[in-house]
């Protein structure tokens, strides 16, 4: 057995972890669930338990690890190895927490943001493979998302670059939880775009949707597409309304950093091709007509274990570096 | 006298040439006009003959002389030193161009799309001097610009990254020259400003600009802003709206790139921190309060020699690589 890495995928109800061969082949993966309020020593000792069962249970051993990656949401200092906060995790405040996993697994230790790891995933072995230029966003309950510029991540100046939700489409648009209004967050995740059907519905619109929202009290993303397929329109409307504003993203990313790829990602790709087709559509609509661009514009390749991935990824590429 | 860069401004209309010394200071500069359907092999010996001319004057020899670069408009291959067209010169599709001016001026010659360029000036010695992460605007008549990451310039994956103009804030919204609607550069740019002012005229407002269009028979931005600073509520609204276009786009780089810093250039900083500080007020407004932000936003400091000084950046910077 070779060198193996570990990519971790903390989220705020579980943490994934993932044992990668060094072709980031996925060797074993568990999860283990925690409280909103662990304590820092709890968490690193939680990490430090369930890596040393994931390597015995495959019968490896320690030696042949060779770093861990983790990818969490939250505020960061990369250069330190610093937690600065995470939303999801409240008593993480100034966390040295690379140094504690460090010290408590005797290994290299790479954080990193969760949408820049799944999008380091995605350009080592997945929909980003064969570019240098990159885009990817995570449509999920928000809009994450990471940039790849000349093979490199795009970290900026503080460690918050790529924060690709937050990007104003609508000015005075619809509130996001950020504060912001009119991000693509607030319009194209898939809470935000099973929010609209339900404000639709509520405010009048008729829709097959409309039974879904009154037998089970909610309408979530999967309902649209669902409805979509079977011909509502107002679940096209939605979709409609989804795919433009990602398509306004794209063309303003192409602007900016000038990617040869855009990824999607998360749980909204289950749509399929209606969605794509229909971002497709709407970037050709809205694009310049300086000159032809060949931006590509597809779904992630890595599924569900992106985030363990992309974890293992950034923990394979610093070791390189080396 | 030690090694000394020509920096050159491809414009539509004229051509400007600064000599520089190693600290990139002003020695001289010289401009001369050309024709749009100049042929490629017609400009490369009025280039060649200019830098001579100008070389001579200042007592300097040509052994002096280290590199030179180039920055212009259009479409390039950075790699192979091609431009691939120039909206400008309309002779020039697929030009060596690189290749022509070493044969020419038997020198080193770096291209830099013009934009670009003079972000780098800013960068190497002016507005962003001290930081590693910039983006950097040109409002003209148009809007251009550049993106720094982590101290190199952002390309993209043909060369035309930056293209900061035609990030779309208002979907739907003003035509754009590009054949988008709703581009920043439809609304902030010095043409759109004026353009804007005009029309509200024509629509009827009430303004002290209306006697100004009545006897010029058109507003420019300086109009507008010198309307402002006497009092005029038309072109207040007016410079609201420009300053509002820009803070959008601040608050979209921020969450992309993260820079540390924005630097307003071009004529339309002119308007001076009326126009700034409105900037300032919107993004406090629009901005996210996830985190307190320290993006700083401020004008140029390099005033209108920014252009060849980004040149001779740009070839200087290039030196130090080899």
């Amino acid at each position: 057995m070779g060198e193996i890495f570990v990519g971790i995928d903390l989220g705020g109800t579980n943490i994934k972890f993932g044992l990668f061969d060094s072709a980031l082949k996925l060797i074993s993966k568990t999860s283990v669930s925690v409280e909103a309020d662990i304590a820092p020593q709890d968490m690193v000792e939680l990490i430090g338990q369930t890596i040393e069962k994931l390597l015995a249970d495959n019968n490896l051993s320690k030696k042949n690890l060779r770093s861990i990656g983790v990818g969490s949401t939250g505020q960061f200092n990369l250069a330190d190895g610093s937690m600065i906060s995470n939303p999801n995790l409240t008593s993480f405040k100034n966390v040295p927490f690379r140094k504690l996993l460090v010290e408590r697994l005797g290994k290299s230790v790479v954080l990193e943001n969760d949408g820049n790891a799944a999008c380091w995933g995605e350009y080592a072995i997945g929909a980003g493979k064969d570019v240098q230029d990159m885009v990817f966003f995570t449509l999920g309950t928000g809009i994450g998302g990471g940039i790849i510029n000349q093979g490199k991540l795009v970290h900026g100046s503080s460690d918050t670059a790529a924060e690709l939700g937050h990007i104003i489409i609508y000015p005075d648009g619809r509130l996001c939880g950020c504060g912001q209004r009119g991000c693509v967050e607030a319009y194209a995740s898939a809470k935000s775009t099973a929010k609209r059907a339900t404000e639709a519905i509520k405010a009048g619109a008729e829709s097959s949707l409309k039974s879904v929202l009154e037998k089970k009290g909610e309408i979530t993303a999967k309902d649209v597409y669902e409805h979509l397929k079977a011909g509502d329109a107002l679940a096209k409307e939605i979709t409609d309304g989804t795919a433009k504003a990602l398509a306004m993203v794209c063309v303003n990313m192409l602007h900016i950093t000038e990617p040869k790829r855009i990824v999607f990602s998360g749980g909204m790709i289950a749509a399929g091709n209606v969605l794509l087709d229909r971002i497709k559509q709407y970037f050709d609509e809205q694009i310049w007509r300086l000159k032809k661009e060949t931006v590509e514009l597809c779904f992630s390749s890595l599924g569900e274990d992106s985030g363990i991935i992309g974890a293992a990824a950034v923990a394979q590429d610093v070791q390189k570096q080396k």
